[in-house]
C-alpha cells in the first residue's frame, strides 16, 4: 500500500516474478546457519549462499537464516537449490503478503509477520517466511535483528528437548518465538490505552480523538498480521503430513492456543477503544453542558436586574419611585432579593 | 497483561519452561487429598507431595487438590510423578492461560476460570487445572479457598452419586462447583446493572460514564473467561474417550446448558449496558435543553424589556412620550403585556 | 435472576437434587389427565399423584398434566414412577433453565418456555417441561392457568387427528399452542411499538427513551425465551429416534417455521427499538435548534437596538443629535428598519 | 401481524385448519388454466373449480391458477382433488408465512412473496404458493392481477423453450417472472434513496428523518419477504428430486444468482440508509453550529459596546470624559474601533 | 440500477434472451485472437467473427477476445460455434450480474468485474466474462483497452510459463492480471482516505461529510464487484475438473490469497471510514464549544459590568455614592477588579 511506485511497477509481470516490495532496498545480505545433531552442532554466518549447498546432503538438522530480501539473486539461488516453486520465491520477496502456509509435496511454506515498536513507539511489521523439509528449515527475514535469539541459545546450550527433536520442532520453536514476542506487543497497546483512558479523565483535549483513532488503526493493523496466522497455527496442528511428527503436534496444538489468546485481546483493545471514543464524546457534550449553565446562570440573574436598572434610567418627568427617599435603597433590596433567589433556585435545579 | 516485567523474562524461554505468572508468589503450597470408595473415604491434608504417591498404586478414585502455584518444585515433582507432557506443567502455572482442553492418551488436562468478588467488589479470576486420569483427579489452584467445599462435603457424607461414580464424574462435579458459582456472579453483575440504571434516572452524573465503562470491561473479562468454556464442555460431553463414562455424560451435556446460560445471561448484559450509554447520552442532551430553554425564556422576555426601558433613558430634547402625565404607568401597562404575552407564547410551545 | 436468595442457597447442592427456583411458592399443586384411544377419551381431576400410576400399564395415550411445582414430593414421585433421570427432576423445577431437548432412551425431554402478558402488560414468563414416552406425555407447569384448552377441546371433540395419532403428535399439538400463543405476544409488542412511534412524533417526552429501552429489554427477554427452541424444534424434526413418527415430523417442520418467524419479528423489532431511539436523538436535537432560533433572532434583533438607546443615553456635553428637532423620530425610523431588516434576513435564511 | 382480531380468532385452532388472514376477504376466487404440449395448448377462464378436475389424468403439462383466497372451499375441495397435506392448504391461506419450500412424496410445495408499489407508492406484499406435481403447477394468489403474464404470453406463442419442457420449467419460469420483478422493486427503492440524498443536501426537514425510517422499515419488510428465498431456490438448485429435472437446474441456478443479487443490493441500501441518518445528523449539527455562531457574533459585538455606552450613561457628579469637548466624537472612534477588531477577528476564526 | 428502462423492457423475457443491459450501446465489436503452442504463436485482429472458427479444430492453445457487447449477434453466434448453454449467453450480456462460476460438463465459465478510475476519478465497473474450454479461451468486454495487455507481451514474448502451459494457465494469467490491478485501486482509494483524514484535521467543513459517505459507497461498490470472487477463486483452486489441471492449482491458491488481501483491505478502510466519520462529529461538537466559550466568556464578563453601568444610571433623587468625589474612579476600579477576576476565573477553568 505504502510503496506506490512499486505497485505500478509489478502489474503484469509473470506470476513467479520475484520483486522484494519494502522498504529495506539497499540492505545487505547476511546468512547465517546453524547445524546440529543430538550430540553435535556447528554455527557459521556466511556472505555467500553457495557456501551452505552440502548442507543439503547431511543427515543433520540445518537451519538457515537468510537477513534481507533485497537481493533477489540469493533468494533466487538457494531457490533453484531447494527446488522451491517460483510462487514461494515470489511470495518470500512481497512483504505484503498475509500470513499463510502452502503445502508442497517436499516442503511445507509458512509465512507470518514479526511485530515490534521502533524506537519512536511506532509498530513495524516485518515479513518472515519458513520452509520446513525433511533435513532442514529455511527462514527469510527483511532485515537483520529478530527475536529468534532465544531459539539459538537452546540450540547451542542443547537446552529443551531442540537438538533432540527434528526440524518440524525448530520449525514450531521459531514460529512459537515471534508469537511469544506478540504478548509483548499487545501488553504495550494495553499500556497505551490505559494512559489514553487516564489522560481522558484527567484533560480531554482535541488530539485525543486522533489518539483514539491512531489506536484503532493500530489494532487493526496488529489484527490483519496475526488473525490469519490462526488458520495456519490450526493447518499446522492438523496437518497429514509426515514432515510433521505426532508428537510435535501437542506443540503446535499449544502455539495454537496462544495465538486465539493474542487475537482475543485484540478484540478486547477494540472494544475497549470504542468505548474510549464514547466516553470522549459524553465528556465533550459534559463540558458543553457546564459552559451552557455559567453563561445561563450569569444571564438569568443579571439581565432581569439590568432591565430594573434600565428602569429607574428613564427619564420621564413622572416616575413617582425616583422621589422616594429610601428608593434606591429599597431598589437594593429588592436586586439583592432577586440575585439570592436565583442562586437558591440554582441551587436546588443541581446547577450549582 | 498486568505483570508485566513477568513477559518479558518469560519471553523466549523453551516451551514446558514452568513459570508462575500470578499474583500470590509467597504463597504456601497446601495439598489436600481424597481417597474413596463407594464404602470408605479417607481425606488428609499434606505439606509434603511425595506423601500421595502411593494413591497412585491403589484401586481407589483419589482426587489429590494442590493450593498454590508459585511453588514451581511441586508442580515438576508431581508431574514427573504422573508422568505429565512438559506443556501441562507450563499451563498449571501460566495464569493468563484460556480455558482449554487437552487430551493425551493417559489423561485430559482441562484449564478453567474460578471467579468471584473480593471484598473491595473487585473482580478476581483464577486459574485452576484439572487433570483426570483413570483412577485420580488432580486439581491446581492458585491460592487456599475455593468453591469446593460442597463436593467435598459430598463425598465426606456420600451424598449423591459420587463416592458411587468413578473420577469422571468427581471431575464433572468440581467443574460443576465452578460454574454454579458463576451464577452469582452474574446475579451480582446483574444488581449493579440494576443500581446504576436507577442513578442514572435519578442522578446521572459525569462519573455515571465511567461506571458504565468499568461494568462493560467487567462483563468483557467475564465472558472472555467464561466463552471457551463453552467449547471446553462441549468437547467434554462428545468425547470418545474411555476416560468418561457413557453415563457422565449426560452431566456434562447438563453442565453445557448451564455454560449456555451464563454466556447468554453475559450478552444480555452487554446489550443493557450498552442500552444504559445511550440513555445517559440522552439525559446529557435533555439537561441541555432545558437549560437552554431558561436561557431562552429569561433572554426573550427581558432583553425586548430593557431594550424599551433603554429608549425612555435616552436624552434626546424632544421625546414628547416622556412629558405625558401617565408615560410611565402606560409603559408599565405595556411591558407587563409583553411580559405575559411570551409567558404565554411560551406556555403554548410546552417550553414551561 | 432475581430469586438471589435461591440462588445461594442452591450453589454446591448435588447435581440432580430437586430445587424449585421459580416464584409461585405456595402454589397447590393440581393434576389433570386425559387418556384417550381413538373411539374413547377419558378426563380426570386428581389432587394425588398415585392415582394416575396405574395408566402406565394400559395402550391408551396418556397425557398427565401437572401443575405447580413447588411441591416438590409429586416431582419426585412421578419421577420414581416413570424412571425419570435426577438431572430431568433437576431441570423441571429449575424455573431458569433454558429452552433445551435431551434425547434419553426410553423417554424425550423439552424445555421451553409460555410466554403472557399479566393484567399490568407485564411480560410474564412460565417453565414448561414436557416429557415424550412411548404411550404418555407428562406435562410440568408453574401454575394453573394455561394455554393448552384448544388442545383439551380437540381430545374431548375429536377435532382434528390428535385421537386417531400418538403421544407424539400430542407432543406437537401442546408445542403448537404455545408457539401460537408466542403471536399474541409480539403482535402485543408491534402495537407498543407502533404508540410508542407516535408519541415519539406527536410528543417526545424524557421518559420515552426509558419506554423505549424497556421495550428493549422486553424484546431481549422474548428473544432469549424463544430463541433457542428454534434448535428444539429442528431436533424433534430431524429426530432419528422411534418415539416420533415419520407423519409426525412434516408437523414439527411446520412449528419450526413458524417458531422462526417469531424470532424473525423479534429481531426486526429490535431493529426497529434502535430506529426510535435514533429518531428520539434527532428529535431532541431538533428541538435544541428550534430552541437556540428563537434566542438567537431575539438577541440578535434587540442587543444591536439596545446599544443604539444606550448610546443616545449617554451623558456627554457634546451630541448633536440629540438637540436635532426630529431626532427622536429619526432614531425610531433607524431601528424600525434595523428591526424589519434583521426579521427580514432571518426569513431568506428560512429561520422563521 | 397486522389483522389483530384474525390471530386470536385462529388461535388454537387444530393444525390443517384453513384460515385465510390476508385483507382481500371478499374477493372473488377467479380460475384460468393452461393445459399445453410441445405442439398445442388449451387456455381457460373457469369460476368452478371442479372444471378442471380432467386435466389431472391427462399427460399434458398444466397450469391451474387460483386468484383470490378467501373462498376457503375452494381450497379445500382442489387440496382434496390432487390430495395435499391439510399443512398446505394450511399455508396457502395464511398470508403471513414466510417464503419456505416443502418436500412430499408426490409434490413439491413453495412458498414466497410477490413485491409491488400500490398506486400511493406504498409497498405491498402479496402472498403466493406453488405446489408442483409431476404433470401439473397449482398456483395460488391472495388476489387477481399478477406478474405472470409474459409467462403466458410465452406459453401462447411457443417463445423460449417453455413448451418444450416440463412442469418444473414451469415452476422455475413463474418464479423468475417474480424475481424479476423484483429488480423492479429494488430500482425505486434505489431512486427513493437518492432523492432523499438530494433533498439532504438541499433542504433537510424534520420529517426527513422519518422518511429515513419509512425507508428503513421498508428495506426491513423487503428483506424479509425475499432473504428465506434464497434457501428456497438454493434448495430446488440441489434437490434430489425426480419432479425436478437436471437439466432445469441450470436454470434454477440462475434464479439462485439473481436472488442473490437482489439481497445484496438491499443489503447495500439498508448500509446508506444508515448512512443518511448520520449525514441528517451531522447537518443538524452544522446548522446548529451556524446558528450559535450568528448569536455569539452578534452579542460578542454588542455586548461591550453597549456596557461602554452604559459608562457614560452614568450620572456621577465627576466624570471628566463627559466635559471634553469632542468627547463623543472620540468614543464612537473607539466603538468603531472595537466593532472592526471584532469583524476581523471573526474573520480570521473563520466565522465569518 | 442505472438503466431503468432497461430493467422495465427487459421484464418477463424468455430466460436466455440476451440483452446487453450496460451503457456503451454504439461500441463496435472488435475480436483480437491468440493461438500459440509452446514453439509458435499468431495475433490477429478480426472484425468477422465467422473468420476464427477454424482455430476450434486444432491442437493448439485459442484466446479469443471479444471487446463490446452491444452486439448481440456476434455473441449468438460465437455462442453456437462453440455450443454455449443460452444462460451463458445471457449472462455475458448482462452488466449486472455479480462474479460467479459455473461449471457445464464442456467447459467453465467464469464472470467477474474489472475496476478502473476514469480520468474524472470515478469509479468504473466493468462486465468481464471467460469461458475456459478443453483448448480454447473465450473472453468477453464491453469496451476496447484493458489491463490484459501485460498477458498479452508474455505470450508474445514466451515470457514465463504461459506458452508451455494450456488453457487454464491462460485463464489463470486473464484473472490474475485483473486482480493485480484492483491493488492499484484500493491504493488508490487509501490515497483519498489519507488525504481526506488530513484534510478533517486542517479544515474540516460541511462537504467533508458527503465526500466521507461517496468513499464509503464507492468501498461497499468494490467490495460488493470483488467480494464474489473470493468463492469463485475458491472454486477453481478446489474443481474436480479435468480442465484445469493439477500444477495450475497452485496458481489458483495463490490467486486467492491475493484476493483475500484485497477483501480485508477494502474491511479496513470501511472500518477507517466509519472512524473518520466519528472524528468529523467529535469536531463539530469541539467547534460549538469553542463558539459557546467565546459566548460565554464575553457575556460573563459584560453583563454583569453593564448592571453596574446601569444602577448609577439610575435617576434616583437619593443615591449617595453619585456624589462621591472619586465614585467614578472607584468604580472603574471596582469593575477592572471584576473584569481581571473573571479572567482570571476562566483562565483556571481552561477555556482561556
Amino acid at each position: 500500500m505504502k510503496k506506490k511506485s512499486k505497485i505500478k511497477e509489478s502489474l503484469g509481470l509473470a506470476p513467479g516474478t520475484i520483486v522484494y516490495t519494502g522498504y529495506k532496498e539497499k540492505e545487505e545480505t547476511f546468512i547465517d546457519t546453524f547445524d546440529f545433531t543430538k550430540s553435535s552442532f556447528e554455527e557459521k554466518k556466511l556472505n555467500d549462499i553457495e557456501t551452505c549447498y552440502n548442507y543439503k546432503s547431511t543427515n543433520t538438522t540445518t537451519w538457515i537464516n537468510i537477513n534481507g530480501l533485497s537481493n533477489v539473486k540469493t533468494i533466487q539461488k538457494i531457490g533453484a537449490h531447494y527446488n522451491l516453486h517460483p510462487l514461494i520465491l515470489e511470495d518470500i520477496a512481497n512483504t505484503s503478503q498475509r500470513p499463510k502456509i502452502d503445502e508442497y509435496e517436499e516442503y511445507l511454506f509458512v509465512v507470518f509477520k514479526m511485530l515490534y515498536y521502533d524506537s519512536n513507539q511506532n509498530l513495524k511489521v516485518e515479513h518472515i517466511s519458513l520452509i520446513l523439509g525433511d533435513k532442514y528449515v529455511l527462514s527469510f527475514q527483511e532485515s537483520d535483528g529478530d527475536v529468534f535469539n532465544p531459539v539459538r541459545e537452546r540450540i547451542r546450550r542443547a537446552k529443551g528437548i531442540i537438538r533432540n527433536s527434528g526440524p518440524d520442532y525448530l520449525l514450531y520453536a521459531l514460529m512459537d518465538a515471534v508469537v511469544d514476542h506478540y504478548f509483548l506487543i499487545i501488553e504495550t497497546m494495553g499500556e497505551k490505552i490505559e494512559n489514553l483512558e487516564e489522560l481522558l479523565f484527567s484533560n480531554p483535549k482535541e488530539s485525543t480523538v486522533q489518539e483514539i483513532q491512531n489506536l484503532k488503526r493500530e489494532a487493526l493493523k496488529i489484527r490483519r498480521s496475526i488473525f490469519p496466522l490462526r488458520e495456519v497455527v490450526s493447518k499446522l496442528e492438523k496437518a497429514e503430513n509426515s514432515l510433521i511428527q505426532l508428537k510435535t503436534k501437542n506443540y503446535f496444538r499449544d502455539l495454537y492456543d496462544h495465538t486465539i489468546q493474542v487475537i482475543e485481546t485484540i478484540e478486547i483493545y477494540r472494544d475497549m477503544l470504542w468505548g474510549l471514543m464514547d466516553m470522549y464524546m459524553s465528556s465533550i457534550s459534559n463540558k458543553m453542558n457546564e459552559v451552557m449553565k455559567v453563561l445561563t446562570i450569569i444571564a438569568t440573574i443579571f439581565i432581569p436586574l439590568t432591565f430594573i436598572a434600565g428602569i429607574y434610567g428613564m427619564n420621564f418627568d413622572n416616575i413617582p419611585e425616583l422621589h422616594f427617599k429610601y428608593g434606591y435603597h429599597i431598589l437594593w433590596g429588592v436586586m439583592l432579593f432577586i440575585f439570592f433567589g436565583l442562586l437558591y433556585y440554582f441551587k436546588r435545579k443541581k446547577w450549582l
